[in-house]
């Protein structure tokens, strides 16, 4: 009951969470059917945060997101996308909760796996490829934060939850996972080890990059997994995460928190680029080529052209970008 | 995008809500897929009664209750069956909810439509038929009650809702719509014309069977229909509904309520004759001819055998049984 992970195309895992996922596999639905997305499971705001209170399972939220960018492109499909992405809007208690996240709870209990839970949404959706959790168990985020205190900028806070580190006012420095040590699920360490190719991001970079990295059997895999490693950058800065950061200071935040990480190749639109050299010079220092391709809308905000996004994967994948300069 | 209500059998339309019809189409599934269930939109309690207050639509639970008994008898039917089924249990806002009626809500929240939305879940579960609402707008029962008063037995009192007419200590002797006109849905008005016969009951008495006939469009149609009309006893009496009513008793009830109503069988369990020849006499008074079958469980309950039930229609549907005594 495994949904597809066979078919044309490379054999592509991608790791994120929320529309910095949903961007990603947005594009990589152009090019394969061979697709697994990995999801961070942290989130304890909004529905999902709420369902994870009421019911002390992984939060729905990114992974109904993940499924739907993953459903198929036929009346069928789009209406259950529809309707696994519909929220409710009332002045009672089912307020803001999107109906996706109530059906993967439910397929949870009655299953009582999550896995197997979410193949079948992907049949309901008729999925290009496969939807897993990052960790077998509910995380929370825990940031060092810097400055919280005006009277005291130069003081260290701790942080505990994703909401909360989204929004802090002061400058996150450093994340770590409670529980430190959470289980992977077998399923998402063979995909990294099987993949062609991984791409990790865009998305926001502490609440949904960097935790992939912070799941010590998830590092493991991806520091000795034969496939090509692709980390794709965000298209400008997200405030209170990333205020400042330069394309390389994104890159050396990932290298602090994963020592062992090996990337091949950064992908970057020309539009972040501050200095080429030390963007370069740095991502050569992970192993990686810096790779610069207009993949933004090219409507002033920052999100990815999935068509554009899909046909710079199509040229790193097929070999055409050479990686060993 | 209708489901199938083409295929083997002949074309039967099953009018009653809850349990009682759920019981009904248990049966009616072996015999055709030709099938449309109509269901009253009364109910005011549990799940169904706090969507219909929190987004003003149909109580969606009898009609999520009809479509499981239609499901599809494959992996995939049962499970999406097991799925809309699913009761939320917590200490939250979502205990007792169950999923299917969120589902269906959504839907109509998407579509825009009851019917559409309906049909939608049909072929989620590959239902072996189609589920309509008995009115397209969500109703109220009102009764009539005596003796809700001990001090004053010969006291009539109205009483508002299901649930209160369900669980009213008195004795209900007589119940009306409100709005006492509603519209009904042209396609079950098309389902009650073309059908070769209709099935009413069993269920609760003035709460799932009598509404349908308080439907003024629908009464009528079902006076002027050609489809032959099967009347299906309860096993059992139900506590403020039906204490003390023998067969007949049921019978008179919904004559009172349906004057212009014709019957060509009442179907009825032995067990639950008390004056055979009584019983013959108003079944006669309405057109019809009383078929005594074993059709109970046969453990005690008041629940119908599927397959009994169903080899009772099979003979009627037939011609086997002769109505024309």
């Amino acid at each position: 009951m495994t949904p597809t992970t066979s078919g044309r195309g490379p054999d592509v895992v991608a790791l994120g969470g929320g529309h910095g996922l949903a961007a990603s596999l947005s594009a990589l639905r152009h090019l394969t059917d061979r697709l697994t997305a990995v999801v961070t499971v942290a989130d304890d705001g909004g529905s999902s945060g709420r369902l994870r209170r009421e019911f002390g399972v992984l939060p729905p939220g990114d992974l109904r997101m993940a499924l739907s960018a993953l459903c198929d492109d036929s009346e069928w499909g789009l209406l259950w996308r529809d309707v696994l992405q519909h929220r409710f809007a009332s002045a009672g208690a089912l307020h803001d909760h999107a109906l996706g996240n109530l059906l993967i709870v439910t397929l949870w209990e009655l299953l009582d796996d999550p896995v197997s839970g979410l193949d079948w949404v992907a049949r309901l959706l008729g999925a290009r490829g496969r939807v897993l959790p990052m960790a077998a168990v509910p995380l929370d985020i825990e940031a060092t934060v810097l400055g919280i205190d005006p009277d005291d900028p130069s003081g260290l806070t701790t942080v505990r939850g994703q909401v909360a580190v989204a929004t802090t006012p002061g400058r996150v420095i450093g994340v770590q996972l409670s529980p430190n040590d959470p289980p992977a699920r077998p399923e998402v360490l063979a995909a990294v080890r099987d993949a062609d190719w991984a791409v990790l991001g865009p998305g926001s970079w502490y609440t949904s990059v960097l935790p992939h990295l912070l799941v010590p059997e998830l590092a493991r895999a991806l520091s000795r997994t034969d496939a090509r490693i692709c980390l794709t950058l965000n298209l400008g800065q997200q405030p209170g995460e990333t205020d400042g950061f330069s394309p390389e200071n994104h890159l050396e935040v990932l290298a602090a928190h994963a020592p062992d990480l090996r990337l091949d190749a950064v992908l970057v639109d020309p539009s972040q680029i501050e200095d080429e050299a030390s963007l370069n010079r740095v991502a050569e220092s992970m192993g990686a080529v810096v790779v610069a391709r207009d993949v933004a809308i090219g409507d002033g905000t920052p999100r990815h052209d999935p068509l554009l996004l899909a046909a710079a994967y199509r040229d790193l994948f097929s070999g055409a970008i050479d990686l060993n300069r």
